[in-house]
C-alpha cells in the first residue's frame, strides 16, 4: 500500500498510485485465464466517541488504469503492454496471421521515405516517431480466416467468451465485495441503496422513456446476462483482435455508464509523448474508452504509441487521416483511399471506428439555415464531398463493404453523428433526426454482417429536450447503445463547458445513454493540457455515476455510502481517498487547514472546533441508544411516542402566546 | 466602454468593468425613478467571405454588480452605497423612524465594551471592525407604524410598487432588446427561442410535474404579472426597509431562475474586508442574492460592511449568532436572546431570515439511523436544544411573533431544513419530509400575517429523486418558491460538488426551483476563496440559466443565440464577452494561440488553419445561395429536389456493389 504522503510529490506522474490504494485481481470461474483488475482502497478504523474502534473493510473501485496503475508492472511504453487478450483470440481458431499493409510515408502526412526520414532526423532527440516494436519485433496482424470475429457474432451462438466473464466480474465487482463484508451491521449500512428508475416505473416521478424502453438492470451482472445483452445489440464490447492489450469493457445502457476521453495531435500543438502519456492520465482518472483524433504528420506513428500502450479500446475518426492523405482536400477523397486506411487502423487494432455514413447529400442543404451549420469535423468532410459530386455520401454506398471490413477485426462501429447541432439553437431539428433515422438503418445493415455497432448523438441540447433524443435513438436505432458527446445545456459558458454538458450528460446517461464523450473546460477556445483532461474525465465520471445511481446500478451506491459514512465520522483521509480525485481533495482541504492534525480532527474549517453538526447528531444517536432505543427503530417507535407529549405541550405553549 | 486589453490586468478585481462592457439603464414608465441596471456587450462587425459587413447590435444582460458595476460611480466601501429605495420606502407612508436597538458588545463576540476595544486595539491597521457610518452618519431604523410593509401586503392591495416595476424591466430586458434590433433577419435568426416546458405541456418528454404544477411564464413581464404572483405567494421580493442599498430582485419560479452566494467569516479564517470584497466580487459574477453566514467574532460589524455595501439582497441565519451570543452552548438558548438577534438583524437590514422552525423534537430521533445525521447548522442547533429540553423547538413555538417582527420591516423567510439529506443514501426520508409538511404550515401561517416566504429544501439527492421534492414542496408549501442547496447528485467527488451540485441544481431549476444556493470546489473540504467563489457562480449561473431555457423563459436564448452565432463567424472577443466569464474564455484561449492575430483568424486551435468544419459550412450556405435558394427555403425545396436523383443514383451504385 502507498501513503499518502509517499505519492504526494508525483500528483502529475500518470503512473503514481493514487493514495491508500493496491491492485488487486479477481480470477475467472469460467474461464481461470481472466483476472480482473480493482483497485482497493484501504480504510481507517472508526473510532466511536465512547471509544469504541470498528475496522473499515477496504472499498474495490474499477479500474480503467490497466498494468499502469498495477505497481508490479515494469514494463515502459517503449515495450508496450503485454497481450492480455492474445490467447483467447487464438484459442478460439478463426483467425489466421497474415503479412498486413506495408506502412506508407503518408500514413504519416509525408510525400514519400525521403521527407519522413528528413523531417525524423530534424526532430531527433526531442521526438520519438516510431513505435520500436513495429520494426523490431512486430506483431503480424490477425483477421478473419471468413466468419465475423466479433463478440457480437459469438453471444449470437451463445458462446460465453473469456471477455464476457472479464466484464461481468468487472461490472459485478461491489455486489462481489458486499457479500463478503465481514461486519453485518456496516453491510447493511453500506448496502442501502434507493430504487433506481430500472425498478420505479410505477413512480410519477420516472421520466415517461423508462416505460416505453424499459432499463433491464438485473440484481447481479452474470456473463450470461452480458452474452444475451451483446447477442442483443444493446450492448458492445470493443476490441479489435489487433488490440490484445486491451482490457474488455462494455457499453450499453443496462450497465455502468461509460466515458470516453478525447486525445489527439491537432495541426497547431502537442507530441507524440504528450498523446501517449494524456492516454495512460485519462485513463488513471478513469477513462474507459480514448478516442484518437490525431491530424497533421505522423498519424500513424502516434496511433501504434497509443494502441501499444492502451489498457482500453481506442476509437478513431478514420476520415481524419484520409483527409490527411489528400492534403485537406475533401474533394479528393475516394472510396478507395478510405478503404485502405480502414486496413490500416484495423490492422493497427482500433477498436471502434466513428463513420459518417448517415449524412446524406439530401440533408446538407437543410444546414444551411442553421445557427451554426455543420459542426462535426467528419460531417463537413462528407457534407464537401458529397456537395463537390453531387454524389451519396460514398461511406454510405459502401457500407456493406465497410461492414465486412469491420467484422473480419472485430471493429465495432461508432456511427457518427455529422450533423449535430452545434448550438442549442440547432438542437432536434430536422437534419440531426434526419440522420439518426439513417443511423438506425445503417445499425440493422450492421448486424446482419455481425458487427457490433454504437451509435454517436448530439452536442448541444437544452435540458427539457435530452429526453427526446435517447427516446428517438432508441426506437430509429433499435436500442443498439447510444454515445453522446455532453451535450451542452447552455451555449453561453465558455470555459465552462465541461460543465455546461456535464448535466447534459448526465441526464442522458440517467435517461440510458451508454456512453459519454468527455468535454474538457477548453472545449471550443483550445487544446486541453493535463489538467483539462483530469477536469474533464473526473466531471464525467462523476456525471456517469450520477446516472447510475439513478438509474439503480446494482451497488453504484456503496462508493457513496462508504465516503459518506467517512464524511460523517471525520476520516478524512478516508473521504479523500475514496473520492474521485483524491489529490484535489486533499490539496483543497490543506489550503485552509494545511496541519497534518486538522486530518485527524474531530472538526472542520466550515464550522471550526466549537461547533460541529456532525458532532450534534452523533449526541442525538447517544441519546437515542441511552434511551434504549436502536437506532433502526428510532424511526419508528420510542423516542417518536416520548416526543409527541412536548409536541403537544409545545403546541399549546404556543396557543398561549 | 472598455476595452479588453484595459481591463486585462484587472482580473482580480472586484470593479474592474468585464470587457466591451457598459453599463446602461432603462427607465420605469409608472414610476419615473425606477432605473433598471444593465450591462450592456458591444459586438464586433460580422464580415461574410464575400466581403459583406452587416452590424451587430450590443446585447443586454441582467447585472446583479449594482453601483459597483458602473464606472460613473465614484463611492467607497467605507461610505457605502447610495440608499436607492430610500424614497420609495418613505413614501408610501407606513413607517417610522426610531431609536433602533443599542449595538451591545455580545453582538460582535465581546464580554463587555473593555474586550471589544482591546481586540480592536490590536488589530489596528490590518483590519476594520466598525463600518465607519455606523457613528459618525448613522441612518436611525425604520418600521412599521402598524401594517405590514412587505410587497405581498401592497401586492394583494393591488398596488404595483415601484419595487415591482423594477422587476418587470428586469426580468423582462431581453424582449425588450429583440424589438429594438434594427435588422429583420438578425432579429428572426436571434429570437429563435425552442417552446419550453412552459408550453409544452403535450409532449411525452415533459415531466409530469408541470402538469400537476403549470409553470405560468407569459410572453412578456409585466409589472401586472410580477404584482399577481407576489400576491398569490409564488414569488418574493426581499428587501428590507433597512436596506435601501438594495436593487429590487424577485424570487419565483415564473421567473428568471436566481443564485445565492453564500460567505461569511468561518471562526478558522478570513476577516471583513475579505467577506465585503467576496460579496462585491460575488455579485460581478452574477450572485442574485447573498448569504452572510459569519460565525466567530465581529459578525455584527461584518454584517453591517456587506449590507451597506451590497447592491443585492442580504440573507443571513439569525441562531448562528444567537449561539455566538451564549458561546456556541446550544442548550443556552432562549426565545429572548433570540428575538433581540432578530430584532438586531431586522434594523441593519438583512433582507431575509432562514429560520429552522421545522425542525420538530418528534423528528430529530428520525435522524439517528442515518447515515450522515444532521448536517444543517441551524437544524443541529435546534436539534440539540429540542433534546436538552426535552421541548419543542422555541422557533415553532414562536412562530407568530417572529412573523410579526419580518412584517414590520419586510424581511422575508426562507424557512430551513434543518434536516436536509446529507447524503444521497440519506435522500428523501420521513425526517425531511417530516419537516418538509411543516414547512408548509408556517409558510400558510407566515402569509396570514403578510410576510414573504420562501422554504429551503436540500442537500444531497440522486437524479431520479429530485423531482419528487420539487412536487412535494410545491403541493405542501402551495406553490411558495422553493430554494434548494444543490443538490448534489452524488456523493463521490469532494472537490468537485459544485458539478455534483450543478447538475441537480440545473435539473431542481428547470422542475420549479426559484433560487439556487452554490456550492465551491470546496464544499466540504475547506473555505472558498476568490476563485472557488468565481467558479460556483459561474456554474449556477450556467445551471440557472440552462434551467430558463427548458423552463422557456421569454428571451432566455437570445444570448445562447448570439454566442453562437458569434463562434460560428469566427468573432473570437464577442465569444468571450457574451459568455458568463469572458476572461477565463480568453485566458483559455490565449494559452494555445496567444498572438493577437489568433483571435481574428478564421480557424481556431481545434482543426488548425487548413481544415474547419465551420468553413465548410460557410461553404454550404454559398452553395445554396448559388443554386438561388434562400437559407430559408433551402430547408424544404429546391436543394433537396435536386438531391434526390443523386442520392438515387448513389443507392443504385450500392446495390451494384
Amino acid at each position: 500500500m502507498i501513503s499518502a504522503d509517499e505519492s504526494a510529490p508525483n500528483h502529475d506522474d500518470s503512473r503514481a498510485p493514487l493514495p491508500a490504494s493496491t491492485r488487486v485481481y479477481l480470477q475467472g470461474s469460467m474461464h481461470p485465464s481472466v483476472r480482473v483488475p480493482m483497485r482497493e482502497i484501504a480504510l481507517q478504523d472508526t473510532s466511536s466517541i465512547s471509544g469504541e474502534v470498528t475496522k473499515n473493510d477496504p472499498v474495490r473501485v474499477y479500474d480503467c488504469s490497466g498494468p499502469w496503475g498495477d505497481p508490479a508492472f515494469t514494463g515502459t511504453v517503449e515495450q508496450g503492454l503485454p497481450a492480455l487478450r492474445r490467447d483467447w483470440i487464438m484459442a478460439r481458431g478463426d483467425v489466421e496471421e497474415y503479412d498486413g499493409r506495408k506502412v506508407q510515408p503518408q500514413d504519416n502526412g509525408y510525400l514519400t521515405e525521403k521527407h519522413a526520414e528528413f523531417a525524423s532526423q530534424a526532430e531527433k532527440g526531442n521526438r520519438l516517431t516510431e513505435f520500436p516494436g513495429l520494426t523490431a519485433d512486430r506483431r503480424k496482424p490477425l483477421r478473419s480466416t471468413g466468419k465475423p470475429v466479433t463478440q457480437l457474432h459469438y453471444a449470437r451462438q451463445g458462446i460465453i467468451t473469456p471477455e464476457m466473464e472479464f466484464i461481468a466480474i468487472r461490472e459485478n465487482m461491489r455486489r462481489a465485495e458486499i457479500a463478503d463484508l465481514r461486519d453485518d451491521i456496516l453491510r447493511n449500512d453500506l448496502e442501502k441503496q434507493h430504487a433506481g428508475s430500472t425498478q420505479l416505473h410505477d413512480s410519477p416521478y420516472t421520466p415517461g422513456i423508462f416505460q416505453r424502453f424499459p432499463q433491464r438492470i438485473p440484481k447481479e451482472i452474470t456473463p450470461e446476462f452480458v452474452r444475451d445483452e451483446i447477442a442483443a445489440g444493446r450492448a458492445i464490447i470493443p476490441n479489435n483482435i489487433n488490440h490484445p492489450e486491451s482490457e474488455p469493457m462494455i457499453i450499453g445502457r443496462n450497465f455502468l455508464v461509460k466515458i470516453n476521453a478525447n486525445i489527439g495531435n491537432s495541426a497547431v500543438a502537442s507530441s507524440i509523448e504528450e498523446e501517449v502519456e494524456k492516454m495512460r492520465w485519462a485513463t488513471k482518472w478513469g477513462a474507459d474508452t480514448v478516442m484518437d483524433l490525431s491530424t497533421g504528420k505522423n498519424i500513424h506513428a502516434t496511433r501504434e504509441w497509443i494502441l501499444r500502450n492502451s489498457p482500453v479500446p481506442i476509437g478513431t475518426v478514420p476520415i481524419y487521416q484520409a483527409l490527411e492523405k489528400v492534403n485537406g482536400k475533401a474533394e479528393d477523397l475516394t472510396w478507395e483511399l478510405f478503404r485502405d486506411t480502414l486496413i490500416e487502423q484495423a490492422e493497427q487494432g482500433v477498436d471502434y471506428f466513428t463513420i459518417h455514413a448517415g449524412v446524406l447529400l439530401r440533408f446538407v442543404p437543410m444546414t444551411a439555415a442553421r445557427m451554426t451549420g455543420i459542426v462535426s469535423r467528419g460531417g463537413s468532410i462528407m457534407a464537401k464531398w458529397c456537395l463537390s459530386h453531387h454524389k451519396e455520401n460514398f461511406l454510405y454506398t459502401h457500407w456493406d463493404e465497410i461492414c465486412d471490413i469491420c467484422a473480419a477485426y472485430d471493429v465495432a462501429f461508432s456511427i457518427g453523428d455529422g450533423l449535430r447541432p452545434g448550438s442549442v439553437a440547432d438542437a432536434n431539428d430536422k437534419a440531426q433526426f434526419g440522420e439518426l433515422e439513417v443511423q438506425g438503418e445503417l445499425t440493422t445493415r450492421a448486424w446482419e454482417k455481425g458487427c457490433q455497432v454504437m451509435n454517436e448523438g448530439p452536442g448541444h441540447v437544452p435540458m427539457h429536450m435530452i429526453e427526446e433524443n435517447m427516446a428517438k435513438q432508441l426506437e430509429w436505432c433499435h436500442e443498439a447503445p447510444f454515445y453522446t458527446l455532453g451535450p451542452l445545456t447552455t451555449d453561453i459558458a465558455p470555459g465552462y463547458d465541461h460543465i455546461t454538458s456535464g448535466i447534459g450528460a448526465a441526464m442522458i446517461g440517467w435517461y440510458g445513454c451508454a456512453m459519454l464523450c468527455y468535454v474538457t473546460p477548453k472545449e471550443h477556445l483550445g487544446l486541453p493540457n493535463k489538467d483539462d483532461v483530469r477536469e474533464g474525465v473526473i466531471t464525467y465520471k462523476l456525471a456517469a455515476h450520477a446516472a447510475d445511481l439513478a438509474k439503480g446500478h446494482p451497488g453504484a451506491q456503496y462508493r457513496d455510502n462508504a465516503l459518506s459514512k467517512a464524511r460523517f465520522e471525520f476520516r478524512w483521509e478516508d473521504q479523500f481517498n475514496l473520492g474521485l480525485d483524491p489529490d484535489k481533495a486533499r490539496s483543497f482541504h490543506d489550503e485552509t487547514l494545511p496541519q497534518e492534525g486538522a486530518k485527524t480532527a474531530h472538526f472542520c474549517s466550515m464550522c471550526g472546533p466549537h461547533f460541529c453538526s456532525m458532532k450534534i447528531s452523533e449526541d442525538v444517536r447517544q441519546f437515542a441508544k441511552q434511551q434504549g432505543i436502536s437506532e433502526q427503530e428510532a424511526l419508528e417507535k420510542g423516542m417518536e411516542e416520548k416526543s409527541k407529549e412536548f409536541v403537544e405541550k409545545g403546541a399549546e405553549v404556543y396557543q398561549k402566546a
